[in-house]
This record gives structure tokens, C-alpha cells and sequence, in this order.
């Protein structure tokens, strides 16, 4: 089946963007090949905001790439080249891997991390490093506490910047998967 | 001169510790030895939450480590073994590093790092970083916001635990020195 994959570059202090979306502290490996990352993917998720930054910045759609924006606010109309999501995410992402297809990318949306994981739609946690500490900003994963295993898959260093390229699986032990069934089966 | 190297276990969203404290998330690589780590050592400082946890562990003193407890309520009659320091942190330590001895660790207290890092008398970040998302807890470094930039100058892969080893030197630009400066001069 395809995978849900959640990534993205984060701060040592685990922040993937500034108190008010700062993104000028990543600094750009020149090993990085983004159009090799690229070509894993044929789906895109993201939440109302990223999907804003993105527009901002001119990179609304991605060639190649169909773009998913969950958002109850947001009209397709005003949004030429992507789809809008109404439904409960964990729902429509769980009926969108049984879809033949490349692996799907969740970028930045700490928020729609969060609800996918919760409904056990996420597969890996991939992210570069930055050498940086930030100390405030978007973390990684929102509350509540609790402990998410990961399994170490993939690193490497790339030397000109420092940056660490990590993945990670997310370990699914059985308690989490009942507990994630009575949640299904309460709501 | 003796460095001051701040450090510890951190999960991959940057937190030191749970909300109320947990460390039950810790995973103990086995690759791990303490002892040589210890050995590196003859000074101890720490805040006053770290070492009441440290105490209330039955750990309050390592044997052939000076502790120097930072504190401005503590009682030293109430804490035999270690010294309580209630003079201003960067002015204690700056003097610390003058005289001659092993590097200098500074243990959990994410406060007196950003104090000492404030204070330009935090050489190196060294972390365990635990393969797990918590979601809440205490920040590696606390705010405010502003980037601290890293050099990455070790790491290793622990491949029971996928526990990653790292050290990092801050960077010191010249521009810092300078804000450092002018801070001081007006403190």
C-alpha cells in the first residue's frame, strides 16, 4: 500500500517554522535533489495554512503532483489546480492509499499531522536536521503529551551544511491500534 | 580553556523532559557508557528543578564531580555536598572557566542553558536523540525566539536503540559577540 509520509525541515529544538512562520533559519543543502524527492510523490496533503504560505510564494501546485488542501473554509473555486478536502481527514486519506499510486506527502500542517497520525494514516516522520536552535515556533507534532516510537530507518549526514537527513517509521504497538479502534468505533 | 557543554536526552520534537517531568520515554542504548562520559567531568552545574529531581533519585552528588546548584532560595545546610550559587549565573561561570580543570557540564535546566547561552558561556550542545515524538514538555532551549546557529562536529548511530549521538558547537558571530557586548556593558 502506499505511504503516507510526514517531513519536512525541522530545528534541534524540534520547530518546523518560526513563531509567526519564519522560515528563514533553513538553510538549503546543496546535496538535497528536491526533484528526485519529488518524483516518489504523486499526492499531496496539506493544511489551510501551508497551502496559504504556498500561494503566497507562488507554489500553490506542483506539476505532476495532484494537491489535496484540507479546509472547511476555503472555496474550490477560489483555489484553480488543487482539491478541496471537507471530509474528515483520517477517513478520506485511508480511502485515498487504497488507490493505486506513488507514496503521498504530508508537508508541513503540524495540525493535519497530528489528526492523520491520531487515525493511524501516517506511515514515516522524514526530516533534515537543521543545525539550529530556534528556541519557539510550530512544533513538529502538536499536543496532547503522549509517546510516539519511531524506528530509525535512514540517516546521512550531509557535510557542507551539517544538516541530518533522517527517517523514521512510526511504530504501531497493539495497544495504540485498539485504542485507535475504540476511538473509531466511539466517533 | 575548559569548555561548558550543555546536553542531554531529547526526543525528535526537541523536549527534554514531559510536561510534569517524564523520563520514562528515555530509551538506555546499551552503546552508551557512562562512566567515560563522567570521566570528561569535574564540575556539575545544574538549576535548582534538575538537581530536586536529581535528589529526590537519591543522586544529588556525583562522586569526583563538583555540583554547583543555581538557586537563590535553596539553603547550602539543607544541601550537604554541593554548592549553592546564588551570584549572577554568566558572571560565576566566566569565572569558573578561568581556573584550570576538566570540561564543565551543564545538566538538564533548560533556564541556566539560556541563561549561560545568553551570557556567550555555552561552548557545545550534545544530545541523545531518542527515536520518539512526545508533543508537549519541557523545550531543549527555552524563548525567546532567534536562531543560534550549530556546527555539527560529531555523530554516530546507536543501532540497538536508533539512539543518534550528536555534538554541536554554537556559533558565535560577530554580531552576537557585539549584542553580547553592548548587553553586558548595560547590564
Amino acid at each position: 500500500m502506499r505511504k503516507v509520509r510526514y517531513g519536512g525541515a525541522i530545528s534541534l529544538d524540534g520547530y518546523i517554522a518560526g513563531p509567526n512562520g519564519e522560515s528563514d533559519w533553513i538553510v538549503t543543502d546543496p546535496e538535497i535533489d528536491f526533484a528526485a524527492m519529488l518524483r516518489q510523490f504523486d499526492t499531496l496533503l496539506v493544511g489551510r495554512k501551508t497551502f496559504a504560505a504556498m500561494a503566497a510564494g507562488g507554489q500553490g501546485t506542483v506539476p505532476g503532483i495532484e494537491t489535496y488542501v484540507f479546509s472547511t473554509t476555503l472555496r474550490s473555486e477560489d483555489c484553480p489546480g488543487v482539491t478541496i478536502v471537507r471530509e474528515r481527514a483520517g477517513e478520506f486519506v485511508r480511502a485515498l492509499r487504497e488507490r493505486p499510486g506513488k507514496d503521498i506527502a504530508l508537508f508541513g500542517g503540524a495540525g493535519l499531522f497530528r489528526t492523520l497520525l491520531d487515525a493511524g494514516q501516517v506511515d514515516t516522520v522524514e526530516v533534515s536536521l537543521i543545525p539550529v536552535l530556534l528556541g519557539a515556533g510550530v512544533s513538529l507534532m502538536p499536543p496532547p503529551y503522549g509517546a510516539v516510537r519511531l524506528r530509525l530507518t535512514k540517516q546521512k549526514v550531509l557535510a557542507t551544511t551539517g544538516t541530518l537527513s533522517l527517517e523514521y517509521e512510526i511504530v504501531r504497538d497493539k495497544r495504540d491500534s485498539a485504542a485507535r479502534r475504540r476511538s473509531r468505533s466511539n466517533g
